[in-house]
């Protein structure tokens, strides 16, 4: 078999490099079988599209995990405009550049799936309808919001649009039970609609809603998730500060969600304690 | 002399292109000489200070432009954090990677200077002031404006922000005189600082305001610049349908600002006519 026609390098004048102008994916590969496959494809293509960015023929793409070898990797797919264009103006015929690099994985420790602390950060998503969803490579709000904490012991951050509403963590989507009802910040504006939300959302009646951050501190269980980590139960909440603002015991309904999600992705399903 | 260090290939596990971490110039050099310098090396300092990577020596950028030889030519540099970190977070001691290239550079047509036909561009910015000002990799945006018109007539396209305030070009910064007053729109939640932008202001009296774009109708005279083209004339502004909403006749003001902007980058300074 021939290896899948990728780079791992680009050149300066790579518009991936110079702007930010292409889209990835981070594919969670057991043993060569990649999780979620579907739905990641389906996400690249929402990119490209959006994007205009031609989208890598799926033979191609669909041996890559193959080639991960044994063991749980992560994959992580770039795909870029290229080259050309003058300036931000880009080619009328762009030729797409596909990367990609396999590299050893470890989840978070394990005690993590019986639920972790977060905080809120201060930095506030930017709303930009048009990349709104997608996983495109401009990811500097994730890095900067990334950066208010460094306390080993905070799982993750949570994220407000500038108008205060919930958006994500800066790598997980939310989701929390209310009322008895699943639900989980709509994603218009802002955010990356993940691929493990995606397929809950494709098995669980989960409604997506457009709501300001109180509504945690009423929830009667939340979680944060993603196709490489798992999900998450969250046991503690902490104001930007560090200060604790709610905390949440592991409830049956916390394992229903993490079993569905978990499943999906290999991982274990927890009997409640 | 020793080449400087400095790398023109990426892995694809630079942050640089993972997330746009990073920032850039583009300088015009005559001869080997760059336009300026200074105001380019102070926002590159702001932006790495902004993002909290290193800046690389002054030592071993001031020798960049020496080595683009002989003509005109626009060096385009390129700071990133490096590899390293753990997904978003960055890594404690980042190790930074520079990058520069350089390539044969001519303005836009000369008639340009005597007026151009800009249009409004139907997307918003979205605001971030952790990133406004600085000119970082994350330039989505300025690729999907840019992807709204493909008139090769239209020189640029004007962008507002969500709150529908004027902000900027796709790559350029814009000036307008009303009531015998210079303006420039605020850029303290997006947009980019430009480096004329910082010279003119060091130079002559320009008012940052924050206003809608209705302003530019009742300006006496408009004006699009960067470091790299220079300063143009607004003679023609389009809305996003391509309908004209207002014309300018070239006028004294007009060669004024230009004046200026082009004895600071070694370009005419066409007498008016």
């Amino acid at each position: 078999m021939t290896r899948p026609q990728a780079e791992a390098w680009v050149p300066i004048d790579d518009r991936g490099l110079a702007y930010g102008d292409g889209v990835f994916e981070t594919v969670l590969v057991r043993d060569g079988m990649p999780l979620l496959w579907p739905q990641h494809m389906q996400r690249l293509a929402e990119g490209c599209r959006r994007l205009g960015i031609p989208m890598p023929a799926s033979g191609t793409l669909d041996m890559l995990p193959a080639q991960t070898g044994p063991g749980l990797k992560v994959l992580k797919l770039i795909v870029t405009r290229g080259g050309g264009g003058r300036g931000y103006q880009t080619p009328a015929v762009p030729e797409p550049r596909l990367l990609w690099q396999a590299t050893d994985f470890t989840p978070q420790p394990r005690r993590w799936w019986d639920g972790v602390r977060v905080r809120h950060c201060r930095l506030q998503l930017g709303m930009q309808p048009l990349l709104a969803g997608i996983k495109h490579l401009n990811r500097l709000e994730n890095v900067m919001a990334r950066r208010e904490w460094d306390d080993a012991d905070v799982a993750e951050g949570l994220l407000c649009d500038s108008q205060g509403r919930l958006v994500e963590a800066t790598s997980m989507n939310l989701f929390w039970l209310r009322q008895g009802r699943l639900e989980t910040p709509q994603l218009n504006a802002c955010g990356v609609a993940g691929t493990l939300r995606a397929a809950l959302m494709q098995r669980l009646s989960i409604a997506e809603v457009s709501v300001g951050s109180q509504v945690l501190e009423d929830a009667e269980a939340v979680w944060l998730g993603n196709s490489v980590q798992g999900l998450w139960p969250v046991a503690r909440l902490d104001d930007a500060d560090g200060n604790p603002l709610r905390q949440w015991l592991l409830v049956e309904a916390h394992r229903g969600l993490q079993g569905e999600a978990h499943a999906l992705l290999g991982y274990p399903t927890a009997p409640t304690r």
